[in-house]
């Protein structure tokens, strides 16, 4: 009992300080370890098989749109990166510089990709010759670096890993369309993979892309009330096209520049299902991107004949991915650990079950007992994880719903922000000033501009001039 | 007729000049391209979506094995590289230095990694403390770079992507049994997977890699008598722990130091396909990893009737990767672009077959033709992948034993290497020395000495000196 009393000791409560919360369920579920790298991080087993499952279910996802992958160098001379100049700006202040190959020092020096926007257009100014080469959708898996000053595990660290796709089209609603389908892909995505539920929108001009037309967002609300930018698709326009030079013949025989996309989702998301569903003893991991989604625990594991049916019951659940803890733990020490690390069910087995023909089924998301006949196992094990799957899902939705606010003038918006955590549904006029002050005031940013749009009043919720659009607002991490 | 001439003619012939045959492959095929950052390059969707087949697969059988995958930060600060003295030495030369984060200097400056050994150990250095902490089998798919001065495409370039395993053990003994289980891993794939034989062997110290005991190969053998190096395992016994200072307390409650190994696979592995399997019309792609392995082309395809009647095949082929040609190109050009590409499989259908029910299946590897019954299409089809993938594995097996001679003494050694290509079997004294000198007065370079050993004669090949071992001789890439 002192075992399983210091595992959860490990964890501080939500309640007491979530970001201790987070940073001890990120280290006691084993997901990350710090390295002496500053302010990089050790994706450990358990946090990388997580990746994993998100990589091939968001892959096939994408190639069902037509994306093929590709590579692309991770090192961009530093006159490539300067060649468009809103993207400079945005990421010159924030990259790495190789400035030596080996015992000489470079001709020019090269920065570690923050982003490859640069390396594609590069690629596709020789690429791209005619109408027929086009579209182009590529996208890539690859990790990036960005030297932010505060890192914490997932959510900003100094490097990454992603995917970023990149699309070249012929027409400008050609690459409106793409950047809203990759939108919904990750929407989707979030929804039924992750169980998150999220906010479609645009970002705000200040809240854009370094080089961006229009960016759009998906925005999941964690626990404890703050936003957390979860996937972005942004349309360039032509801008990109006009500085690098990337046109094409088309069927009418006239030279035009292409019109650009591009998307990311990063391990950031991991961050996200830690703090949307996680819970004071721990992990909380929907099925879908479960590493191991049944665990079974042998009770009285050395009595004849107990270890053989919990291998005989794995036997049984081989479509899914199941372990069983056969290790000289307790069983309490091993609940809480299945516990800690989410693991969606847990199969408990011993003497009496067996000779009853049957076992326990404890679900991690509700901790509800279920006893099921050893004949039905498999067909309720499915059951019961899709069950989860859903209602996950559910109770996110549910928390979203109860923690988003309305406020209709400045002392609502104040009033709102200052007792209640969560998004809040306001107007807005539209204008970066207005936009920049309430940033000031408040430490609160526009998370976006919702497609789905509703009139709330006719002024802006700050400073009362006409209202333009309806905007979410948030604390953001 | 003018479009089919010049695609084939965009391709130099074997005979006339090899290393251009390469390239033009390389281009044509469209599986890399030559970016504006000197030495790396842009792997195209054709060239990736090998390697995605080749990363499935071997992680299937890493993980069949207990692997577990992880991701360490890609940049080794100075101090921590230079903790092993063979290894620094090794790579120092070769690494690409970052200096600068954003604006300003780094107080100590980093390499990109150029392999992780020192990023493992410094990891395991405290993620180790017991026997019950081991093995750890640890690996990571990533790009890694090397400052060459020379490149070519997969074969030799600063950045590279690749598998790199690292993996640490309670004892000498079970190191050992991994180094050589994960030999075995690469020589399986490689006759299993890409239909390349290799010779398993040990390289001899001069070879091996910088800080390890013992390195082994597998060394293929390329359509023009070259050798490469195709895969590595590593056993650097305890000198990395000692090193790095990474011990455990074992059983018997005293304290010990691990015993080490790393392997890897690298893109450099699709080279070995170019040039074990390609001719002079391109790529021929074993048919587990052609990305494509069915190219339907519709001939007449504008007849009513001829269009549907290709996705219907497509249809009915759907265990494998298949596609239709329906572009508007010439069927003589569809058939030179699906030959150039490497796809195994293509059928040929147009009015008068679909009238008789039938269509010709056209192999890439022999381009023989077979007339099969549309009724029994994926029969066949099957029973033809499976056919075409161990034939190239024969064939391939068969060049290998054309080109492999064996040398008795000097003159025989130098003869051989003057008028043949391939790999030379040769008696070796064992020392460095005689090895260097062979180097230097031939360009011939010691391939591995193979596990299966067999006594030619008593003295070393060049030196006359007793002999110790057999020697696979080669010019390598």
């Amino acid at each position: 009992m002192a075992n399983e009393k210091k595992l959860v000791e490990a964890i501080t409560s939500m309640e007491t300080d979530f970001a201790q919360w987070y940073t001890d369920v990120v280290k006691k579920a084993e997901l990350i370890d710090y390295s002496n790298v500053k302010g990089c991080m050790v994706i450990k087993p358990a946090g990388y098989a997580i990746w994993e499952l998100i990589q091939r279910q968001l892959d096939d996802r994408f190639k069902a749109t037509g994306v093929e992958n590709v590579y692309m160098p991770m090192f961009i001379p530093e006159s490539l990166l300067q060649k468009e100049k809103d993207h400079v700006e945005g990421f010159a202040p924030e990259v790495a510089w190789v400035t030596h190959g080996g015992l000489n020092p470079l001709q020019e020096r090269m920065c570690v990709r923050p982003t490859s926007e640069t390396l594609f257009c590069d690629f596709y100014k020789t690429d791209i010759q005619s109408y027929r080469d086009l579209p182009k959708v590529y996208n890539q898996w690859c990790s990036v670096v960005r030297w932010e000053k505060e890192t914490r595990p997932f959510l900003r660290s100094r490097e990454f890993l992603w995917q970023e796709g990149h699309t070249a089209h012929a027409t400008a609603e050609d690459a409106e369309v793409r950047t809203e389908q990759m939108l919904n892909v990750y929407a989707d995505f979030c929804e039924e993979v992750l169980a998150i539920p999220v906010i479609k929108g645009r970002k705000t001009d200040k809240e854009k892309f370094a080089g961006a037309e229009a960016t759009y967002t998906i925005e999941a609300l964690m626990h404890d009330g703050k936003a957390l930018q979860s996937g972005t698709s942004h349309n360039f326009g032509d801008g990109f096209a006009k500085a690098f030079g990337i046109q094409f013949t088309d069927k009418d025989n006239t030279l035009k520049y292409v019109h650009q996309t591009s998307w990311g989702m990063s391990t950031r998301i991991i961050g996200a299902i830690i703090m949307v569903h996680g819970d004071d003893s721990g992990l909380v991991l929907p099925p879908k991107v479960a590493p191991t989604q049944v665990m079974i625990v042998p009770i009285q594991q050395k009595k004849e004949g107990v270890l053989d049916k919990a291998y005989e019951l794995k036997a049984a659940l081989s479509n899914f991915r199941v372990k069983v803890d056969d290790s000289d733990k307790s069983p309490g020490w091993k609940f809480s650990e299945a516990e800690m690390r989410g693991i969606p069910v847990r199969v408990e087995i011993g003497p009496k079950d067996i000779e009853a023909n049957k076992c326990v089924l404890v679900r991690r998301d509700t901790r509800e007992k279920i006893e099921v006949s050893l004949d039905a196992l498999e067909m309720e094990v499915t059951k019961l994880l899709d069950t989860i799957q859903s209602e996950m899902l559910e109770r996110a939705r549910a928390h979203v719903k109860e923690h988003t606010y309305t406020a209709l003038n400045k002392d609502e918006f104040v009033k709102t922000f200052a007792e209640k955590t969560g998004f809040v549904k306001a107007m807005w006029c539209g204008e970066r000033a207005c936009e920049e002050q309430i940033k000031e005031d408040m430490g609160v940013t526009s998370r976006c501009m919702p497609f789905e749009q509703e009139c709330l009043s006719d002024t802006c919720v700050y400073c009362n001039k006409p209202a333009k659009k309806m905007v979410y607002w948030g604390r953001a991490y």
